[in-house]
């Protein structure tokens, strides 16, 4: 069965045409929701993937991300967890294209950790389901990494921490990383990790001491100013599994959605815990979830 | 004995002529240490305070603060903990102003916390030393709020918390806080104390992730937009209180060297943990803390 669908992030827009989890044409452009108004965005897929719909009359469409936010072409209310593939199937929401053909929109998954609590995703909820996790925890780390437990195929729970945006906060506008120089000393990190273990437990010390710390180390010259940003990223990524660890419970293993940079150091971070890693593309992953849902869209019990 | 003292920030220059703990004249100006080059302090000092230190040609001459930072009119190596005023008043750093006259420069405080951690302060140390606390805690909450634990009038350690930056941070570059609108609602910030409980302990689950949470509980409806700031401040100021109280025990009483409503905050979110405060006023804590050094350093005995 061939599918069309996009991810259409807030800066991003990309295509892809695919047949099961193969792509067999894909386009891009910056045309993401942040950059367009209210009304346009039938515009834009219909002059990027319109050759596609020509091509494939009979083709589901499927549009993923940010496209189903308020900000984006129509939004998509957020489905609830635990949700798998038949569930997200039921909550897309329809938008019109041409000539009474429509394109569905994935909505997103809210999740109360807690009562009263709150956590959301756009967009994570389909690479989770094209992971190949029937059971177990997925980190997929992007600026806002999530980590998502799969239960019998779907998503019972997730977390999401702020910890890319908050490491950029940080390099691009806090005093905190000042004194920070290039070359960066990659030994940094590890040194991160060391510092985030004082933040676990009853003893914790709090992120925000051992973010300030980090700087006192520096100025009184007992740190090098190379490994400032390191330590600060191995800090922030250390607080971040500590914190999902004491929500999930420690598994022997997570599979990681990232590119293999950013994986890098989930692995070197977790290893220290003793956990086992996965590492699978973000990318792969969306094509498979993506084809998942279309399934359950055209065949709702396949 | 009347002495000329200096609190010179990286904003601000504050100069005070004072008998034991009155301020007899001040000045101030917006010639901090960020807007000057080096070479520029005596000159602005002699502008400022030249008057006073020709009607008091024996008055001793105290700066306080930036002054004694790289950034400076000359570097005043951090001095370590535990330290008193005769401590500090032996740690003194001198600089030439005119006719053989000299200003002294308090230098900061180093601190470990733990062996290998690192935490710095540069003006706190006089604060405290003028809060009138021999044995306690002090809370000096400014932009990076400072927990000085005393013993027999030294200070013995200390935290910083860079909380203030990091509502900062939060508010004007973050998108965290885009959907915070006018006018706010102050129920948030107890709220926000509420969330900050769930980070404290074996089970905390991240700051990184709370913050992400106070976003998803707007966009998902769950919370107001006018809450949404209170709510970090709330979240921010609790989590530090976790780690301090982790870090320094649970005190019967605090003492905070804050404007009144940053202090309010304070009272409030220490109630909760059946701690009572005591506010006092930054500026007087400063004046008398220098009135302190100043009689150790005329009197090393006294």
């Amino acid at each position: 069965m061939r599918v069309i669908v996009a991810d259409w992030g807030t800066t991003r827009f990309r295509g892809y045409l695919i047949e099961n989890e193969t792509v067999l044409d894909q386009v891009a452009s910056d045309e993401g929701v942040s950059a367009l108004q209210k009304g346009q965005h039938r515009e834009i897929f219909l002059r990027r993937c319109g050759h596609w719909l020509n091509a494939h009359p009979d083709a589901p469409v499927l549009l993923v991300g940010m496209a189903g936010s308020r900000e984006g072409w129509v939004e998509a209310p957020y489905a609830a967890c635990p949700a798998g593939p038949a569930d997200i199937a039921a909550a897309l929401v329809s938008v019109d294209l041409e000539g009474g053909r429509q394109a569905r929109i994935v909505p997103g998954l809210f999740c109360e950790p807690i009562p009263g609590a709150s956590d959301v995703m756009r967009g994570e909820e389909t690479l989770a389901l094209g992971a190949g996790v029937e059971d177990g925890l997925i980190c997929s780390a992007g600026t806002h990494p999530k980590w998502i437990e799969m239960r019998g195929g779907r998503l019972t729970r997730f977390a999401t921490y702020m910890t890319g945006e908050m490491y950029a906060l940080l390099r691009e506008h806090s005093m905190i990383s000042r004194p920070a120089t290039e070359p960066e000393d990659p030994a940094g990190f590890a040194l991160g990790l060391d510092a985030a273990h004082r933040n676990h437990g009853e003893h914790g010390v709090g992120l925000l001491h051992l973010l300030f710390g980090a700087r006192a180390a520096v100025v009184s010259g007992r740190m090098g100013t190379g490994l400032l940003a390191p330590y600060l990223s191995g800090l922030l990524t250390g607080d971040e599994i500590n914190g999902a660890l004491a929500q999930f419970g420690r598994p022997a293993s997570v599979t990681i959605l990232a590119s293999e940079d950013r994986a890098g150091l989930y692995v070197q971070a977790l290893a220290r815990h003793g956990i086992a890693t996965q590492v699978k593309s973000p990318k792969a992953a969306l094509i498979a979830g993506l084809a998942r849902i279309a399934r359950h869209q055209v065949r709702p019990d396949g």
